[in-house]
């Protein structure tokens, strides 16, 4: 089992790092359109949806957080203060930084972990179940919302720039 | 490791069964602003990306799909041919009952086992690697465009729609 979470937050990190990429095709789209490319921080899908930024900030976050809780190391905080497609570049590879520093043995003890928020009024979840129900689909919910805002607003990305190169090989 | 796959697939009903939640309240704004809810079917982020349709069937197959490669158990072929939110509905039904077959068993031979693809030509992926580069990446993709097609449309639906109840306790 330790393994299958290393595994896990390894394909995160992967999903980070192609983001990453996206990033590259936003500006790219934004010097060809002549705007801003900060412009691209503010926007969103619904007047009552997050912002871009806040979408890459919490991708970020979601991932971090859960291979703090799931391990029981510490995490950085970040101040969510970027303010252009370049601090939010550096802001994903401090990301994938952190995850660098994890083994699989850092995940030996999840059977046994809990994890809790101030908002769950005292409740605890396993730290396996908070992970598949909380930190997984959160941190895919927000990284496909960055991808769609890109894609809704003209960016060229496409499926293979989402899922990254495949580990395949001839049998 | 063969739970771990088991809970992996539980988590994706689980997901199905919210999605399926989110149709009410499609259907429910689509009385409140009186327009057709047929209508939904066709929309789309962006001019060419998949129809909201659409979204929802890939997200079905990926899950079932998911499932036969992993366990080599078969998958009943479906027709795309859905053409309202009902028949949407009936087809989430059909891959909840799918999966709703799977033992944890079903999955102990993932370790060995391999997947391919016709427009791989011939390259294979370990169902591991498969499941967590390709299988579990591209179903949240299409499950929060789902999500997503229908927020920016103006549907109330909110990230406890997307989660569903979490499996919480008191310590």
């Amino acid at each position: 089992m330790p393994r299958m979470y290393f595994d896990m937050f390894g394909q995160m990190k992967k999903q980070l790092k192609q983001m990453d990429k996206w990033f590259d095709a936003a500006a790219a789209y934004a010097e060809t359109k002549k705007f801003d490319s900060t412009v691209f921080l503010g926007l969103r899908l619904a007047p009552d949806q997050f912002t871009f930024a806040r979408q890459v900030q919490i991708t970020c976050d979601t991932a971090k957080t859960a291979a703090s809780r799931l391990s029981g190391k510490e995490a950085p905080a970040q101040a969510d203060t970027e303010q252009n497609l370049d601090e939010l570049r550096a802001r994903v590879k401090s990301v994938v930084a952190y995850l660098d520093g994890y083994t699989a043995q850092d995940f030996a003890g999840v059977a046994s972990r809990t994890v809790t928020q101030p908002r769950w009024e005292g409740k605890i979840m396993s730290a396996h179940d908070y992970f598949l129900e909380h930190g997984l689909p959160n941190f895919y919910f927000h990284l496909t919302h960055v991808y769609a805002i890109l894609r809704h607003s003209g960016v060229t990305v496409g499926k293979r720039d989402y899922l990254g190169p495949l580990t395949q090989r001839m049998p």
